[in-house]
Formats: structure tokens, sequence, C-alpha cells
């Protein structure tokens, strides 16, 4: 593990920059150059480096310290990096440390620093790989989640926790469909980074794996993307359909439906559960289906993303309409109706999805067809209790939906994202070992 | 194969937008930015969709037709998808067929259309997956390179061009630590996209292949990035070093090392050739290395970029020079020394790098090692002739650069990349088959 030495308190203000979401900041951007123009800078100037233009980018800072980890109600960066990691130790005290050790490492890379600040002597291994040098914070955010297996579940209570487990905290069930097998499914710990920068997420999961090694290895790890310049709207995924347009926003849904209330143990305080999912589409089938095949698989209109039967996206679903022939205007096995709040108690959860390509893969034998692509969706969804949110939410789309014709999950992790350490000096998880 | 319209000629100017830096790109979004606020738009408005803002980003686009394919002297994106695809017909007309077919995919694509206009039909099968919509061209390139296979080269002459080989094709011969086993290496197309949005690049890709569907066959693909957002100079490797100091970029440069000359035959005018390869890095070795060994195995120093020995990045390296002791000052090891035109008969090559990560994967026998990252290199290079570059070159790093002992080649291709179509009408690789 690498040695981790204190890091003194950030300067005031430093962790204090509000998220804003990449619309308003680019506005802000807008307004800056402005600014500068009105103030007389030479117009032969901005095809020179401009801090107004490229700096406000890059030194984009998300908070860490607070009442909760970022990247769950971050306003979606457009690159990440997830990880999912046992540990391999059963030391309780090399857990703390590693835990006390990443805390360091994640608030200085937030902060756009190294991991761990460089000696300078080049007779030493430097603590940090260097990739990230002058990229910037770019909004980084990086959260760490506990696995069943932190707690005993199904295994040895290692770590003397398994008195301290959260009743939410279940192993997942095999759902139909599944091709999860060997290490892309479990972990103890996860990583998942997120950043407006590619290399500066991997970067980040990159410092922590290495300074777990010899207490921790990764399981599975996955690369996401988004569209990654000023958006025009909610992003398409990979099915060419809008991806994330009803996510709950406001502070009440965030409460009830996100962070975890007074059902949670106290060290799970404003914290959330994670459920990771790699969902791979089979796009070279997905592109056979006709337009309106499509869109009753979805419940969407392609185009525009408005639910069947309305004309804009942000219109609600009325599952209950018909058509003239008496049939439901949204088909009975629509994604969006058996994901929908309606239909499944009420409950929500809060989608951040990627979308993912690795490339090509040979199915079945080798040599005996062709390769199809390895690519669709890096599915996260946090929610307060993923008993009454993923797992029965899933089970009915795994069971019934028209889309899981489509879509074979390859990837799998749940965990319990503990609060933020409210200030420095604290470090993440700190109150489940106290 | 999907059914082709032919396309009316791009309205006047559509295409001839000249290569522009992703800096001075910025710098021109500035002046529009300042321009808009000279003329009085309200400062209220700076947070809503500013065509200002994001359009000339997302709407940047690179010329299709004329001398040279894009994306080779391209300034570069900020990602890319390359595939390398069989050709599973054996009828030339097909061959034939397919590339008028991806001549007006990549015409519509680079300027922002879908691949092939939509239908408007609900029940036929759209033609484009439409995850790119509204995402706008963002300065998408696509290169299409031909491989040995398509003139015969170690098998049967299948389209009837074996007489129209050019010596310069190769078949690649294996060097020292080459990873290279079925589907990763060969390919008789190469499809290489660049763009400012990952997922701009591969849907293009994507697109081509579908479009290929019955007639090719994917061997091997893969996904690269850099830093995406405004570049402070040379961006850094997953090394953590400055990589592309030194290509070749005047036009006398790029007619002595890049383009083909008279050499050439005809169809192969204004061409170049292609020779990709990914580079895993151990990621996990290399960090274990401290920074003096680290520079000496580049031959650079980490953190300016600047040669041993030398202050700025851009100096020129001094192989000759030796340090108080007699030794050179750049070990005769060194990347930088192997890799030099000094030391390969003037000769170079032009690298468009990206870096690529994958996730992780088990070495050795499952279960006995913990998986590391499959992590490094997407290395493209373009040069006039690989006999007398990217061969020899490797060939002396293979060697004995100090770099290979961090690194293996698990994906290769090349091929000969064709001039673009000179204007709407032509299309790719035409004069080969008139």
């Amino acid at each position: 593990m690498t040695d981790q030495p204190d890091r003194p308190p950030d300067p005031p203000g430093q962790h204090r920059t509000a998220p804003v979401s990449r619309r308003r900041f680019l506005g802000a951007v807008g307004g800056l150059t402005a600014g500068a123009a009105a103030v007389g800078v030479p117009s032969g100037m901005s095809s020179l480096r401009s801090p107004a233009l490229d700096r406000p980018a890059r030194d984009g800072v998300e908070p860490f310290y607070g009442a909760h980890q970022g990247g769950v109600t971050t306003s979606p960066q457009s690159h990440t990096y997830f990880a999912s990691l046992d540990v391999t130790t059963d030391q309780r005290g090399e857990l703390a440390e590693l835990l006390r050790s990443w805390t360091a490492i994640i608030a200085n890379l937030t902060s756009g620093r190294p991991a761990t600040p460089m000696t300078g002597d080049p007779d030493r291994v430097e603590p940090d790989s260097g990739e990230a040098l002058e990229l910037g914070p770019a909004r980084l955010t990086v959260n760490i989640g506990f696995g069943p297996g932190l707690f005993g579940v199904d295994g040895p209570d290692r770590f003397g926790l398994a008195a301290r487990w959260p009743v939410q905290l279940v192993a997942l069930p095999v759902f139909p469909g599944d091709a999860l097998s060997g290490l892309n499914t479990g972990g103890d710990l996860t990583v998942h980074a997120c950043a407006d920068d590619p290399q500066v997420a991997f970067h980040a999961v990159r410092q922590l794996v290495r300074a777990g090694a010899g207490v921790t290895s990764v399981r599975w790890s996955q690369a996401g993307f988004n569209e990654t310049l000023a958006s025009r709207g909610t992003p398409r995924n990979l099915m060419g359909f809008k991806d994330g347009t009803s996510n709950p926003a406001s502070e009440a849904e965030l409460a009830t439906f996100i962070w975890t209330g007074p059902e949670a143990p106290a060290w799970m305080a404003g914290g959330t559960y994670l459920v990771m999912r790699r969902i791979r589409v089979s796009l070279e089938q997905w592109d056979t289906v006709s337009l309106r095949s499509q869109e009753r698989v979805i419940g969407r209109h392609k185009a525009s993303g408005a639910p069947l039967g309305k004309p804009g996206e942000l219109d609600a679903l009325d599952l209950d309409a018909k058509d003239a022939a008496g049939r439901p205007v949204i088909p009975l096995d629509a994604h969006v109706r058996l994901a929908s709040p309606e239909e499944n108690w009420g409950v929500t959860m809060l989608r951040r999805s990627y979308a993912y390509s690795n490339g090509v893969v040979e199915q079945g034998d080798p040599g005996r067809q062709a390769p199809l692509f390895d690519a669709g969706v890096l599915f996260a969804s946090y929610q307060r209790d993923p008993r009454l949110a993923f797992i029965p939410i899933f089970r009915a789309l795994a069971e019934s939906d028209a889309l899981s014709r489509f879509t074979t999950h390859t990837g799998s992790a749940i965990a319990a994202v503990p609060p933020a350490p409210p200030h420095w000096g604290c470090w993440l998880g700190q109150p489940l070992f106290d």
C-alpha cells in the first residue's frame, strides 16, 4: 500500500464549488469570455490559450467532503471508469488503513492534485503515474462502496463487521438472462469514477488500485462514455433512444428514493446503495428491427423521446391510454412501463448510465460465427433500498421486458455507498470502524 | 448490404472547412461569443443552449472529398474507433459495391447527416441506428484502408487485383514480443474513425459494419481516447509521458515521409500506408519504476517532455551528448533514440496514438493471479512506405528498446490507404477497380 502522508486542509472554497450542469457551465464560460471582450482583451489573443476558455472546463471541481459522496447526484460527467475489487487481506486494520489512504488520494485527485504529493526525487518511485498532470480536476468524482463480502454475507466475517451489516445490502439474486460467472460479478469494494475527461477518470481508479496493491485485487472494471461536447438534450444510448429522461431530481424525491433514511445504521446516514450492471446489447440484432417495433419495445418515440402517444419528451407516461382498437398505447411489455414507478410500488432509482464499447467478441464456438460488437450500457443505479428498487424492477424486466430479448448482463456489483467524510481529517467509512 | 441511394452533391462549402486545431478552434468559439456579446445578446441567455457556444464544436466539419482521406494529417480529435475486417465474399462486384456504399455513408456521416437518409416509415428498418442524431459531425473523419489479403498476398487472388498490388503493402513480419494470434491481427479492410465525441466515432464504424453485413466480418476493433477538453500541450500517454512531440508537420515533410510519390501505382496517388498496433502496457510494472529509470527508458524528462539533458520539450535530440563519466546522456536503448530518424536512415512516420483501457484481464492461468489492467496505446502510424518506416523502426524497438520490457502487442493491421474521392460521384478506391 502506498505510504499516505496527511494532507493539509484544502484552501477555503477549493472544495465548495457547487455542482453545475454542463450547459450552465458552458453558459458561464460564455459569460466570462464576453466579459473579457468587454474589458478590452485584444481580439488577436483569442487564438492563444485562454483561461476564460479552457480553464473553467478543466478546473471544474466537484466537492469531496460533505453529506454525500460525489458521482451520485452530480450533474453527469462525460466519462466514467468503474472497478469492483476483492479485499484480499483479512486484517481489519489493513482495510481501515486502505480506506484512510483512499480518502487522501480522492481528496487530492478531485482537487486536481496528484494522488499523493510528488517526491521530486528521481531515484524514488513517484506515487502518481503522472498521466493526469495538467489535465485539471475535470469535475472528477470518485465514490467508494462496500460490497456484501465486507460484512461476511455468504462467507466468513473477516473484519468483524457482520453486526453492522445493513439489511439493504443483499447479494443480488440470479436473474433470467444473466451471463455472470467468474470474476465479472461481485466484489468487496466498488470504485466509481466520473470525470469530463476519460484519462482523468481512468487515472483516478488506477491510483486507487495501485494504493490497494497487496490488500485488494480487481475483479472486473469497465470504461464508459457519453456524448462529450455540450449537450443538446437528454443523451441517446447506443439503441438510439434518449436515456435518463425521468430521473428523480427534487430534494424531496432524492430524500425519499435515493438517500438512506431512519432505517439505516448511523454509519450509512447520507449514504445510498449502488447496483452496477454491464448490459451488453445485441446491436446487430437491434438494427434489424423496424422503427415502430423499436418504439414499442421501449415505449417511447425514438426521435422525440416522448412516451408513445404523447408529443413531448417530458410528458408523463399514460399507462392507461388505449388505441382505437382498445389496445394499450404503451405495450404491456414495453421497457418504460415495466420500469415505471407506477408499476413498481411507486419506487424509483437514480440512473447514471454510460455507453460502453469494448471491441468485438466471438459468440459461441471460436471460428464458427463472425465476431459481434461487445457494446451496450454500463448501468449505474443509486437507490435507498435495492430490495425495493433495482431488484424487483429488474426482476420484472428480466422476466417480461421486450427489451430483454436484446440484452445480456455481463457485469454486476452491489455496494453500500457510505456518506462522504464530513471534513478534512475524517475518512471514508470511518464511522463503520469506530 | 444496405441499399445506398445516390446522394446529391453537398452544398458548396460544406466540405471545405479547413482542419483547425482544437485550440485555434476554441479560440474561434471565443471570438464568436465575444461578438455575440458585442452585438447585445442579453447576458441572461448565456445559460441557454447557445449556437455560439456548442454548435461550432459539434458542427466542426472535416473535409471528405479531396486529395487525401481524413484522419491522417487532420488535427487529432479526442476519440477514435478502429476496426479491421475480413471480406467474406469473393465477388469483385460485391467488393466494389461495398466501397460505393461506404463512400456515400462516410460522405453523409462526416457532414453530420445520418448514414443514409431516414425513411420516416415506421414499418421499415431505418438505415441509421440513430445514436448520433443531434450530435453533429464533431469533426468526424473515417478513412478506409486495403489490407494485403485484398490483393491475394499469401492467398488466392479473389478479386483479380494481384496485378495492382503495391509492393509497399507487405504482410507484417512477426516481431519479438508479439502476442498476435486468432482474430487480433490482419484483415482485408481497415476502418479508422476519429471524432471529438466517442459516440460519433463508434456510430460511424457501426454503420459501416452494418452496411457490410454479408460481405464482411470484423476481425478486431478497439476504441481509444485522448484528453477531451481544450489541450494545454502535447497529450500524455498512460505512462505519464508526453507523446507525439516530434511528428512531421510541414508540407515538405508530409510529401517526403507520409504521402506516396512517383513509386506508387496511380490508384494510390495521394495515398499513404497505415500500420495499426494495439500495444498493451504493463501499467502495474511501470508504476514500480523510479522516475530516473522511467526517463532513461523513454529518453525524455517526464515533467517537461524535454529530451534528457535539454530544457525544452521542442529541443532537438542530441544523441551524441555524453555525461561527465562519458556515458550517453540518452541511453543507447532509450525509446526516443531507437525511434528517431537519426537512427532510421532519416525516415520518420506520422504517429496518431490514442490511449485505450479495456478493463482488466487475467494473466496466465485463471484464478492464479490478480487480473491486471488491459490498457495502453492504440498506435496508429501513417507512412509512405512501411518497409522503410514502421517495420525497421519497430524491429529495432522490439529487439533493443528498453520500453519493450513493458509492452505487448495484442492487435495489428496494415493497409494501403488510398486517396479520397476527388468529388461527389466518385467513390473510395474507384481507380483501383477501373
